[in-house]
């Protein structure tokens, strides 16, 4: 067989502010590959790409190396990297066989071969759950809002949350599994097809946070138990003003501040009188302690629709680059997913 | 017996900004009080103040109710409030007995009749301890560092700590709790007689604050482990950008936010991709877990000469208003105390 397209999405050029499509992301056709042909060392695997994930913390990566804040920055040249599913085609490896799917940090290209897979995971096949799901609801955001509500949140039933881009991929994965618990949720998102949304995951109080003044709505609904941080900022710096004796952030996100410089906080004394606790958690801390329990938990939650997602689906690496740039905004609603074949 | 006069400080005027001696606070000489002839109800008992402490955190219930931080506003026209040391005069209560010295929450007078001693205690005879160091070294300052040191610091020996006023009462015992675990510690505070201290307790680097960049000691002496935080505004911004991954802040206090308007933070994403955990730290949430085990340990250090600490003493109750202005702005060295007795 002939050799094939290779299309990638290649980083270009570091972001300053919001990435640029064309400048800080270029779509790439040059490279070809030869899907039978092609030889492979042994360890190694061919696959093919079926779902990228787009998500907000990408952004910290794309700046100069030294500015960088989540992880290294990304090579100049070289595929944007990301989490993926991918289907193996052919496979030098005994612990991957053709025809599974696999799951993992991968390139944004339609094919890759992978060398060391000692961090890809084989995916069960759970009737019913797109390959999708995997990189979203499934996915670093799911077992995000997992790991963080088990690790930090520390929610008891009765308590008040407030949780910033609610409507996200990782947000409202929370909403739902706080409304679970039992507890009363306050949601902010930026559009009213977002407030829809988190409506119909059963928040009890959803507002606009560019149109409403989060603290005006926090003095009203609050005070809250637990501030799920998202986005750093003013939101943060409202949530401390307003969080009850013992109250908890859970900080999993700072979108206010990935493009632009970051906004003031001046309620820290709070944090004193309040005894607040504050923690940062990143998803790759956890896998050790909660992964396989996510994994038989939620992927059966999701085939039977008892937990709800939307996704925002391009079909092309082609609309990539305005695909982050969205994201980055705010103009997407739901888990931003390029998905290039179903299965 | 003829009644005898018993001088008291009054809470006068909420303060906005430092608090004003003569206005804020005022001395009082109208009262007087006959020590054999008052009556005593059933569970009563009649006691001389024998040392007073003086705490930055009293900033806080000098404001307007709704306005207060630490606790509710102090009375108008009733006696300042704070942790002494008395000994008991006259008793209808079986608990105490004349002549033992009691730990509690007493008024700034020299003589006063207690009525609900359930949270008082009697304190350990120690040989080679003056009273006044169970307001401070042995007091709420020293209980504060003990059990902020074992809820929230984590120490590991070969970790750097990062300690902001630290010759004041709670610093400088962290210092040397730091130091005899085995960890780097980095101290700051405002005048060359508190860096003196500061370098006879063992602290490794030390600096002055106001004529010093945090961020550049911290950047040329860390990254830190822990930050120990009495300050919040700009020490806790420098101490943000300067911690390693999973770092820790105790924040036990925030002097620089007391008497005027809080500095802003900017640095809180780091929050996340470092995975910091903040933490603010009461005395009064951990006396059960630990006041035994603290007053097992640390008074007989005291006595040996183990643990140092530098008292600011006065010796009579009309210098408290000047003493109380003078801690604010952080004109005093060591502990201060007022001492109407020795024994």
């Amino acid at each position: 067989m002939a050799p094939v397209r290779n299309t990638r999405v290649l980083f270009n050029e570091y972001a300053e502010g919001y990435p640029i499509p064309g400048k800080t992301l270029v779509v790439d056709k040059s490279e070809t590959i030869d899907l039978e042909g092609a030889p492979l060392k042994n360890g190694q695997v061919l696959v093919k790409t079926i779902a990228i994930s787009v998500d907000p913390y990408q952004r910290g990566r794309m700046s100069e190396p030294g500015k960088t804040t989540s992880g290294d920055a990304y090579e100049l040249g070289k595929p944007l990297v990301n989490y993926v599913v991918v289907k193996v085609i052919r496979s030098e490896n005994p612990d991957f066989a053709p025809g599974q799917h696999v799951y993992g940090m991968g390139d944004f290209s339609e094919y890759q071969i992978l060398t060391d897979l000692s961090t890809w995971k084989v995916l069960p096949e759970t009737r019913g759950t797109p390959w999708s799901a995997y990189v979203g609801v499934l996915g670093m955001p799911g077992q995000t809002a997992f790991y963080g509500w088990k690790e930090a949140a520390h929610a008891k039933k009765g308590e008040t949350i407030y949780i910033s881009t609610a409507a996200g991929a990782v947000g409202s994965m929370v909403v739902q599994i706080a409304k679970a618990d039992g507890l009363k949720v306050i949601a902010s998102a930026g559009t009213e097809s977002k407030l829809q949304f988190l409506r119909e995951l059963g928040a009890d109080v959803v507002f606009n946070y560019k149109t409403t003044n989060v603290e005006d709505v926090l003095k009203e609904h609050g005070p809250i138990d637990i501030y799920w941080d998202n986005a750093g900022g003013k939101s943060l710096d409202a949530a401390l003003a307003n969080l009850n004796t013992f109250g908890r952030v859970v900080k999993i996100g700072s979108i206010s501040s990935y493009n632009s410089k970051p906004e003031p906080i001046y309620n820290t004394e709070t944090i004193l009188w309040k005894r607040i606790i504050i923690r940062g958690v990143l998803v790759f801390d956890h896998h050790e302690q909660y992964l396989d329990e996510f994994y038989a938990t939620f992927p059966p939650k999701v085939a039977k629709g008892e937990i709800k997602y939307v996704e925002h689906v391009v079909r092309s690496l082609d609309e990539t680059p305005q695909l982050v740039l969205d994201q980055q905004k705010g103009n997407n609603t739901g888990k931003a997913v390029i998905v290039l074949a179903d299965e």
